[in-house]
Formats: structure tokens, C-alpha cells, sequence
């Protein structure tokens, strides 16, 4: 039985061809087959074409259902498309058995669909172009990150693991997995296009973010209620911030510190998400578990017999 | 009749003593009596003190209420304060004539205050190292900036004029000022620290941010409904972002023509304000007068007498 797997850019452009070319090179020899979505190259200023046509785009591939929906890159755009989406079409490819996968700017369609469709899942993971797309002088696919994908797509990953700190040792907590690009969360507070997650366990990531910005964003969602609403919070990978000659000693260490100071939510750091090579692939909006023995973390989920074989305890370490 | 006038630092540290010297002896010669606060130059990581540090400083300026309290700069700190701040004894300094005078960070404390004491009007206006502390050699202090200060402290001051885009002539709205920096307004988004205010002005600048992010932000208060609440949005500058290659013909100009496409207000532009030089001093939580003729538009107020001498029909063009 085939995967199809439908490459798409619903948010900013992709300058060039080929790593969408790599990317869909790549996929095929996994295994999947790959359909390139007709706009995937479309350009229009800094989008993947206007905004008309990235809705088209994105609808086009809800209507189409194909297993995986991989969007081909972030960038910024979907925030423009978040009140004319068709949530329902959306949601309705996704009970038809569509897996949309991504990160960064399209933690909002993820989002968005959560607050609008409740139940709908998604996956938080790679995307074609950087993770998929990268030559080999580039240093090509992370092993873990592709493995990871693979079985999660296949229904056989249940859990992630990953090294977190000490001081959490014997945590264990259920609730809704949620969460993604800590700047795109941010933006849907105040909007409709929240969900709202009670007793959650919210992972959070970024990138180019000096660590005062993370704080402010962490300490917002805090004001805002929301940390101490979560079970625990999962903070990934905040990669490629540039230390500033007013640090004078500040840095993300810090930054958690003081959000930790104003909530009893734990805040655990470790897991290999984000803007990096090595990232894991998880369900958003799925009953997840956490647990913590010493200091490894398991993150783990059972989303039922949906997608051919399945094999039980089947985990991913990092 | 002397005006007291102190300077303290609420937020980011002062890395060197020169411009608060600097900014205390050019003030000092425009007539005002300034006081330093003790805690102006303390340093803790990127803060200017300690949390509590910070805290006890800004209630120490409070308590004493002088006629201008004039923060020394802005960075970050203050949303690490907003759930802790002595929002009454604050209201209580303006009640006895303290005029609270900066931007950037302090944004935060002013739209604080006026979501936790109604009515309390401070001001957003230059801050004393950026804009009083400035070297002959890095062009000293700017003209406009200066008499603007000067004129809206004494309470001269009652209106500043400014060159808008054309499309506006005969706009006229009357509301409350509010806003300050984008990314500060939007931290406050999903907290009990932004004000609700409708039928309001907002005004808004901002620096070292991508257009797209601008957009993004913008976008934000539309999907809120705080856009469509104003009666007119004017935005000032949006200084010191970088052009990405990415960008492909999209800059602040199509940011904020797809910020117009979702809302009916008026969103204009050219406001003397923001991380810049040239900047106006203007009345926050007060309720002003908004008038456009042709491309001069007018932010105009009758902040009543309680300041000492105080010529109708004072304006400050630019």
C-alpha cells in the first residue's frame, strides 16, 4: 500500500527549486509518493504567491487528502490566511486519514485548527525544504529526524524521548500535546485562533529570538494564564540568537529562570525540536504522557490502529 | 516656580554613566531641577538592578512625584514588573502632577496604568540617554524633541502637527491616545495589563523590526478587534530593520496596505514618533483631537490648567 505525500508552501516563497527537488527525491526513495502541489513555487513578493493563492493552495491539498500534507517551508503568511481558512475542509481531510506536518510559521494552521476543529490532529515536525532539501556539501537529512518522521507517518512511533535537566525525575503528567513556534503562539493570543488547553502539555521552540524576547513571550503566556493552566511546558531548541554586549551575564538559562519564578507549571528543556537539524516528530492536539526517569524524558502517545501496522512500546530516542 | 524633574532607570541597564551626565546637565540648563535616582545606574545581568531593585526604584520616584519623572531608557524589564507594580501609588504621583515621560519598554507601564487606574495620563515622549544624552559628536539633542518636551511639560504644549499620506484630508475623530511600541503592545495582548479601550487612537512605532513582523503584530490587533475598535490608527516610525533577500519588492508599505485590506480604520501614517530623533511628547490615556487637512494632520489636547502658564492654540509642527 503506497503513502502520497502532497508537498505545499502555504506560507513564505521558496527562492529556488532544488531543495524541493531533494526534498521530493528523498521522499520517493522512502518510499512515499510524492506529488508536488502546483504553487509550491508560486512567488509573490516574500509569499509563495498572494494571498488568494496560498488559500487555494492549502484548500486544494485538504480536498486532494492525501496521507501527508509536508508543507515545504515556513517563512510568514499564514497568519494573513487565518480568518478565510475552510477549518472544516481542513479538519475533514484529517478524519479521511491526512497527517499535516510542520513547524515554525504553520504552528498557526496547526493552532487554528485546534481552536476551530476540535479533536483535529497534526504533527509537529520537518519540513521538505530545510529538513528534507539539504545537500549533501549541506550535510543532507538527519538520520533522526528523517527515522522519526518515517515512523511517526507509519504509525508505528508512539513515544519520543530525549535528555532533559535533572530535577524532574518521577514527573509524570497526561493532557493535550500542544503548542509549536513560541513568536507564532504568541500572535494568536487575544484572537480566536487559540485553543484554549486546559492541563496541556505545552512544547515551544524558536529561532533568531534574543532571550529577552523568549522571556517577555514566556512571561506573557504566564500573565495571560496560560502556563499555570498546563501540566508541564517542553521547551525545544531556541537556536541562532546573538548574545548582545548588554547581556552582561543574561542569558536563556536566565530567561527560563525567571519564568520559572512566577509559575508551578514545570518547565522542562531538552527536547530536539525546533529550528535544528535533529527534531523529533510529534502529534499536536493528541492525549499524550509525560514522563521523566532521572533525567530522560519520554513523551508518549497512542492514537489508535489508524495507519497499518503498529508496533507497541515503539519509541524514538534522541 | 522650579519644576523637579528625576531620571531613573525602570528597565535595561545603562552600561555607562556619560549620557545620564550628559542628558542631567542639558536638562538642568533647560531650567529643570533633576534629581537622580539612586538606582540609575544599577546593573544586575541586563537589568538596571534587580527585579526588586527596579521595583523599589520606580515606587521611590512614585512616592516622591516629582513634576517629570523621566526614565533614562528603555530595553527590557518591565514586563518582568507589570503583576507586582503599585499601580496606586503611581496613579496617586499623577494625581499630584508626576508626569511620566518615555517609550520603547516603558510602553508597557503606561498602558499597565491605564488598564489598572483608569484616566491616568502619562506621556510618551524621548527618554533621557537616547534622546537628552546623545553627544555633539553623535549629533547632540534633537531641536524638535527638545521644545517638544519642554513645551508639553510646562503645559504649553497642546497639540503636535505632522505631514501624513494623502487620502486622509478631512479626517476627524476625537478618542483617547493609547499605544506605544508594537511588540510591547502585543506582549500586553491575553493580560490584564492592556487596556480596553474603544473609540480610541492609536498610535504606534517600532525598531529593528521586519516588516513582516510589523505586519504580523498589526494583524494581531485586527484578529483581536482592537483594530476595528479605534477611530484611527497613526503610526510613527518603524526604524532600523534589515532587507532580506527574501523579500522581493515587500516592505512596510505592503505591510501595512495588508493590515488595511481587514479593517475599515483609518491607518495613517507619518507620526513623528519611535526610536528616532526627531520625535513629539504626547498625552497617553488623555483624550485628544485627530484632524487632517490635506496631508497636515493634527493630534490636538485640553489637558486644562493645571500646569501654570498655557497658550491656546500652542502647537508643535515638524
Amino acid at each position: 500500500m503506497t503513502t502520497t505525500l502532497t508537498l505545499y508552501t502555504p506560507a513564505g516563497v521558496l527562492a529556488q527549486a532544488q531543495p524541493l527537488k531533494r526534498a521530493a527525491k528523498r521522499l520517493g526513495k522512502l518510499g512515499f509518493e510524492v506529488a508536488v502541489d502546483e504553487g509550491a513555487l508560486a512567488k509573490h513578493q516574500r509569499f509563495a504567491g498572494d494571498d488568494e493563492a496560498r488559500l487555494a493552495a492549502i484548500h486544494r491539498v485538504a480536498k486532494a487528502a492525501p496521507d501527508i500534507a509536508l508543507a515545504t517551508r515556513g517563512g510568514y503568511g499564514l497568519t494573513r490566511l487565518l480568518d478565510r481558512l475552510d477549518w472544516k475542509l481542513i479538519a475533514h481531510s484529517i478524519e479521511h486519514g491526512t497527517r499535516w506536518v510542520g513547524h515554525s510559521d504553520l504552528t498557526s494552521l496547526q493552532l487554528g485548527l485546534l481552536a476551530q476543529a476540535k479533536g483535529a490532529v497534526t504533527w509537529a515536525g520537518p519540513m521538505a525544504a530545510a529538513d528534507f532539501g539539504r545537500s549533501e556539501e549541506e550535510g543532507g537529512v538527519d538520520d533522526v529526524t528523517q527515522d522519526c518522521f518515517t515512523e511517526a507517518m507509519s504509525g508505528a512511533l508512539e513515544a519520543v524521548g530525549f535528555r532533559t535537566e535533572a530535577g524532574f525525575d518521577g514527573l509524570g503528567a497526561k493532557g493535550m500535546l500542544w503548542g509549536g513556534n513560541l513568536c507564532v503562539v504568541n500572535s494568536l493570543l487575544g484572537t480566536k485562533h487559540l485553543p484554549k488547553v486546559k492541563g496541556g502539555i505545552l512544547f515551544l521552540e524558536d529561532v533568531n529570538e534574543h532571550p529577552y524576547r523568549v522571556e517577555r513571550n514566556l512571561l506573557q503566556l504566564a500573565q495571560a494564564g496560560i502556563l499555570d493552566a498546563q501540566k508541564a511546558v517542553v521547551l525545544g531548541e531556541f537556536s541562532a540568537w546573538k548574545k548582545s554586549p548588554l547581556d552582561r551575564g543574561y542569558g536563556l538559562k536566565q530567561a527560563i529562570e525567571a519564568v520559572r519564578a512566577v509559575t508551578k507549571t514545570p518547565i522542562l528543556t531538552g527536547l530536539p525540536f525546533g529550528h535544528v537539524r535533529t527534531m523529533v516528530t510529534m502529534p499536536v492536539g493528541a492525549k499524550v504522557e509525560l514522563l521523566v526517569s532521572g533525567r530522560d524524558a519520554f513523551i508518549g502517545w497512542d492514537l489508535g490502529h489508524h495507519h497499518g501496522h503498529h508496533d507497541h512500546d515503539h519509541h524514538h530516542g534522541h
